[in-house]
């Protein structure tokens, strides 16, 4: 067995960017351990720094590529990168964890990246909660990029991108992905777009296609963001700087503009809100599992015998949960 | 504009058999009303004498029609029968409503017959809520048995098979549907199967099929229910009979063994956590618009600032909305 992990040394380890410190206080995240609140107050101080950058789109049109390569532009930037692949389909971490391993050995020996798959086993928020806590331990650590990348699709994707300070949506020639992404919602969510695979027949035209897609929704007031449009072969590293470019400018925009703090804050509340909803979802879970004269059950029978109705029997149930 | 409604006076309506009241309440559980209190309250010492039997199954089974023919079954053992067909795709009621009438013509005339079409619109906990809602008020109005029948299809339409004492699962011939019904998890749910369409070719193999599906799961105590299967025709009223047997037999099999008061129960519980949670999520809403240095967007500056952690401004959270 190994033994409880002393917290404080973990995030002082986190901190002089020991892989081994940081690998621990996300397992905790991904556990949801109980260990988890005295690291996430411990960590509180540290965080703030880090930019996040999203990286969310089909399969099919090279995240991961795209991904291993914004590593090595960022690299050659001389900064610290972290890398976090969450999968919101699967509870499991390990499989994912390995094939990041492969594909990412470029970076494998560089002391300066972290990379980490995560999955959502026994979190009781899934993904949308783990994430933003993943990205502490990393922001801590003294990462100055975390690239976030969604491994599954849909939804949950969008949901996982949210957590990000700058989201990009990928797209390759011919999948028909404009209209894809646009299904997908994606077009809303995306602050900068790439489109992979630039040597591909029909770049050229993807590149029309959503250009035109995004002035269609486009109502945008002066001094607001127009997500610019990035031709990238990842897999031949061309298009990166450029990218990492846009990502820079986006960066800039969002602190002279205050959205950067807007979204951050908005961010916060959105967390402090779903751990507060989850401890009342499990004060009731008490009160019912408690069952007998003073739980849930109680007030159901009182419900079917006619004693009561749902409504004032709910506001029994408050008063017990609330105290008052 | 039409008056707000007196709620003794429609309750009194209600039971008194009158249509337009029982319409006026539903549609007051429809639309979420500020009434929907005040006529639960008053509606609660009428209830629990009804069976309420869900209908459930793949489009293209003849749900709409088995329906129909299984309330001629009832009307001629002189039962007076209610007929609730929800539908959790759709925020509208209208267009359903009209389907029904004109499908439901052989009825048109009977007194004691209640057909309603509902949809889910502006209710916060969806039909989930509402469903339970209307059947107190067919309840309250004297219906010996109200008929659940879901219009959608998918996890929701199991969901509100679940408010049902008894759930009717259909199958016709021909369409692979006890795979079909295996995939979408009803072959838990059922406690009478129907194969309809029965004079079609494949309608034995249906049943065979069905039969060794049901027996692949069974490990079934003695005195457990085991559920059985129907053959009707439900365009030609044949079958009809046995069915409404088959479903007297349960309902005589719910009372003895206790699991009716049980099932009750438990949907009850289910109910009354709802509405607590959502009245919950309602006032930390308020916290969240309430903004500035009293609401959730201060605890959220904390936590952008590094002053707090998520869990301890989800914690102070809590203690304003509780009071403790």
């Amino acid at each position: 067995m190994t033994p409880a992990p002393d917290v404080d040394s973990l995030v002082a380890g986190a901190r002089d960017g020991d892989a081994r410190s940081v690998a621990r206080l996300i397992s905790l995240v991904e556990d949801a351990s109980p260990l988890l609140r005295e690291a996430m107050a411990a960590l509180a101080p540290y965080g703030g720094r880090a930019t996040v950058v999203g990286l969310t789109g089909a399969p099919g049109v090279g995240k991961s590529t795209t991904t291993n390569a914004l590593v090595g532009a960022y690299r050659g930037r001389d900064k610290r990168v972290g890398v976090l692949a969450v999968d919101p389909s699967s509870p499991f971490s390990g499989g994912a964890l390995l094939g990041d391993r492969v594909r990412m050995q470029d970076h494998a020996l560089d002391r300066d990246v972290y990379i980490r798959s995560m999955a959502s086993r026994g979190h009781l928020g899934g993904l949308a909660w783990s994430t933003p806590q993943a990205l502490r331990v990393l922001d801590a650590a003294s990462c100055d990029v975390v690239l976030v990348e969604t491994v599954g699709v849909g939804q949950s994707e969008v949901e996982v991108a949210r957590t990000a300070d700058t989201t990009v949506v990928l797209l390759a020639p011919g999948m028909g992905d404009a209209i894809q992404a646009a299904k997908a919602g994606i077009l809303e969510v995306g602050d900068v777009y790439v489109v992979n695979k630039a040597d591909r027949d029909g770049a050229d035209n993807a590149v029309r296609e959503l250009r035109h897609m995004l002035t269609l929704g486009e109502r945008r007031a002066p001094g607001e963001w127009r997500p610019p449009i990035v031709k990238t072969v990842a897999s031949r590293g061309e298009g990166l700087d450029e990218l990492v470019d846009a990502l820079d400018k986006h960066r800039g925009w969002l602190e002279e503009t205050g959205t950067l703090h807007e979204r951050r804050l908005h961010r916060a509340a959105d967390e402090v809100e779903s751990i507060a909803l989850t401890a009342l979802r499990e004060r009731v879970g008490d009160l019912r599992s408690r069952g007998g004269e003073h739980g849930l059950d109680e007030l159901a029978a009182d419900v079917v015998a006619g004693r009561t109705d749902p409504y004032a029997a709910a506001d029994r149930l408050l008063a017990r949960l609330t105290g008052r």
